[in-house]
Order: C-alpha cells, then sequence, then structure tokens
C-alpha cells in the first residue's frame, strides 16, 4: 500500500468555537498534532493567545502559532465545502448524526478537493443552533449515558484519532464527483434566499428564525453543487424581479 | 440486539503507574466515566488525594473516592488473569503489539470470568521494563511518528473510547475456554522458575535479567491456563529435588 496523503490531513481544519479556558487550546493542539492534523481555527476565543495554552500544547506551540482567530465561525468555514459540528447528544437541527468512522470517512473524502472542517462548541454550552445551522452534519461520541461530558480536547483526541486510522487505512481516496459550493456561497445562498422570501412576503423578515432552519436542513441534507447554488439564485433573482414588477404594476393602479 | 452487559466494563482496570501529576489522574478519571469505565487502581502515584485531580476530574470524583492505591504494579494485577500494557512505541519485551480495537476485544473477551486490566506509565518515561514484564502485551495507538506524545488522560480517551465501541458492538461475550492463571501465579511461577535456574546453575543469580526477559516474554506470548502453571512448577520442583540429590552424592563423593 502506498502511504496516505499527508496533504489530506493538511485540509482537515479543527475550528474551535467560543472556548473558555485558553488551556483546553493548547491540550487541543496537542490532541491534534498527536494525530497529524495541523490546521487551528479559533472562533471568538475567551483568552488567546495565552501562557496556559501555551504549557497545555508542550511541543504542539507551532499549532497555536499559525492558529488563525476569527470573529465568526461563518468567517471561519466560508472556504469550505464541508463542515461537520460535534455534539454530546443528538440535536434537531441538522438531520444527519454520524458516528467518528463515519465522519472521518466523509471528512478524508472530500479534502482531495479543499478545506473542510469540524467544528467543536463552547466547553459549557456546545454548539448554538445557529453554529449548528452552518454545518452540513453533526458527530456524536457514543458515551456513556449518565456522563457523557468529554473534555474539549479529549473530543479532540477521539476524533483526531478515527480520523487518523482512517487515514492509515486509505492509501487513497476517490475524487468526489460533485463540484460541492463552499460554505461562503452557500452562506450568500441562503442569505439570498431570506431576502427574496420576505420581499416575497413568505416570510416575516421580523422573525425568519424557524422557516430559514427547515430550510438550512433541506439543503445541508442535500450537499449543493456550485452550480446548484448559481441556478437556485437564478430562480431567485427572477422571482425577485417578478415581484417587483408586480408591485411596481400594482402602484401605479393604485395612483 | 440485547444491551451489553455493565459487569463486563466493570471487570477492565485502568491502572495508572508512578503518575507524576495528579491533574492527570482526575483527567484520567473523567475520560474513563465517559466510556462507562469504572476501576481506577493507582500505583505509586507521585501526589494522591490532591485538590488538582479532583478540579479535573469534574463529575468523576467518585472515581476518586473509590480508587485503589498500590504500592507496586505486582499487587495492583495480582488477581488479573490478563494486563495489557500501552506505549507510544514498540518495545522489545513483549512480542505482541496490539491496535486499540485488538486490545478492546482481548479484554472484553477475558472481562466475563475476571478482572483484567490496561496498564498506563509515568507521563515522561512510559513503562518501565520490569512493568511491561507484568503484562501479556503491548497496545500502541497509532500516531504521527514525529511527535507521537498523547497526554496521559488523552491516551485513557482513546482506549476506553475504543474499549466502549467494541463493547457496544457486541451484546454477548464468548466465555474463553481456558482457566487462566492469575498475574499472582504467573509471578510466583517466575520467582519459582529463577530460583530453580539458579539453583541448577543455569543462571547466574547476581544477573538473572537477559535470560528471564526473555522466558517471561514467552510465557506471556502463550497466556499461561492455572493448569499449566502447575504443572510447570510441578517440574522444577522435580528438577530442584534432582540437583539437590546429586549435590548431596557429590558432597558425599568428595568427603
Amino acid at each position: 500500500m502506498t502511504p496516505a496523503d499527508p496533504k489530506l490531513l493538511a485540509n482537515i481544519r479543527i475550528v474551535l468555537t467560543r472556548t473558555s479556558h485558553p488551556g483546553n487550546i493548547g491540550a487541543a493542539a496537542r490532541a491534534m498534532k498527536t494525530m497529524g492534523l495541523s490546521q487551528l481555527v479559533l472562533v471568538d476565543p475567551a483568552v488567546f493567545p495565552n501562557s496556559q495554552a501555551d504549557a497545555m500544547a508542550s511541543g504542539a506551540a507551532d499549532l497555536l502559532a499559525q492558529a488563525r482567530v476569527c470573529t465568526s465561525l461563518a468567517e471561519a468555514l466560508a472556504d469550505t465545502t464541508l463542515a461537520l459540528g460535534v455534539s454530546a447528544r443528538r440535536r434537531d437541527i441538522v438531520s444527519e448524526v454520524l458516528t467518528p468512522p463515519e465522519a472521518s470517512l466523509r471528512l478524508l473524502s472530500e479534502a482531495p478537493v479543499g478545506p473542510v472542517a469540524l467544528v467543536f462548541g463552547n466547553e459549557t454550552s456546545g454548539l448554538s443552533n445557529e453554529e449548528l445551522s452552518l454545518c452540513q452534519g453533526l458527530v456524536t461520541i457514543a458515551a456513556n449515558p449518565d456522563y457523557s461530558s468529554l473534555n474539549l480536547a479529549a473530543a479532540v483526541q477521539v476524533l483526531g484519532y478515527e480520523i487518523r486510522q482512517a487515514w492509515l487505512g486509505h492509501a487513497s481516496w476517490p475524487q468526489p464527483e460533485m463540484d460541492a459550493a463552499t460554505g461562503d456561497e452557500v452562506e450568500k445562498f441562503y442569505g439570498h434566499l431570506e431576502t427574496a422570501l420576505a420581499e416575497l412576503e413568505f416570510l416575516n423578515p421580523g422573525s425568519p428564525g424557524k422557516l430559514m432552519l427547515k430550510l438550512r436542513r433541506l439543503f445541508a441534507r442535500t450537499r449543493l453543487a456550485k452550480e446548484e447554488v448559481n441556478i437556485l439564485r437564478g430562480i431567485l433573482t427572477a422571482a425577485q424581479e417578478a415581484k417587483q414588477a408586480a408591485s411596481r404594476m400594482l402602484n401605479r393602479d393604485a395612483e
């Protein structure tokens, strides 16, 4: 078997959102490096950089030095084609719940094309519904139902371990056939969708919440290709133009 | 599928030897509890009990309260029929190196009969050769060759995770056919063997090291049954008696 391609691991991003304790960031970096993962992205960390993070990183200080800090999860995922959220329990916001081996295969299958992400929430509150809505799937570690509270770095270690085992087990990964849309492209589509639906008076722009979440869930499940996003946005534009024309005519008639 | 038997997990002991940092003991207890493991044994810990251990244990303080403290690894393994040592790299002291899934299956196969153990060494130096010689096999987590240094609790988390996955995947475990000798019985056999070999002038009692390690490796690979230990010790006793008789005769002839 030819050795597995290190570029695949370099395309798998570990995203930690709203981490409270800098020590956990350092311990997560150490866990990543032991499994050959190198791309750490921090979204709105409470404290970073920090000496406690450095101490817990041990020999993985290079990962902290190279870590990217973002102000929003959308920014962290803008160029990714796949983002999976890690959660201790099943959540309703996305329909698909993967085991760690399933998630590893999915990430490694997409990694030849471009960056993919595994997203970990805050230590106490986990991933918010808004954060989960930016993910295309959910990963759950089967834990003791009486005490399922894995430490953040421990969860990174388990997922990193499974990714490495899957990576070692497959010398080559097939190129995915679909030219997947990036997170940024998909988010722009959702923005366009929300605007268009408001213009069509299909949703209340003051409280778009539930409907938009349901639509996100639908599209997250299908995984959108670039071309599909273009088609959908073309349809939205056409609908907007029709509505604007109708409004203009209505206003003219009323004059 | 009927639910897996919780008694199996209760028979899998996590043994931490010569742990330097009490925080690691607490974090290991937390990792264990998230995977449903409860039996923690500490061999000669540097500091225990300790407030840092309590803090890192989070909701797993009960495991620390129930932890058994031993002065030697032999004491910790005395009633076990199988002990596997965890090491970051391949060592020569025992020939068999298992992956975490293989180790999990082995431990769960033996657990219906009695206690089995997974042994973790000191944070810096790992397991000593003497400690490894008390184990019947070695487990290695396939890590990044450039940085394979998993934190102690992270290693406990990965092994605990694999044990839980194997446990969840098999509703029932076959009873092992062999009536395995306990660690204490096997150690007494090794003691007897060394004495007998010295009496036979087969080894130098001043430096029995290498030969005894080779013999331990041999027997560790085969896994000894109680009956086999009795047979081997019977042979040793017979050899000792023959040697003593020969010496007596030699002395008498020399008189």
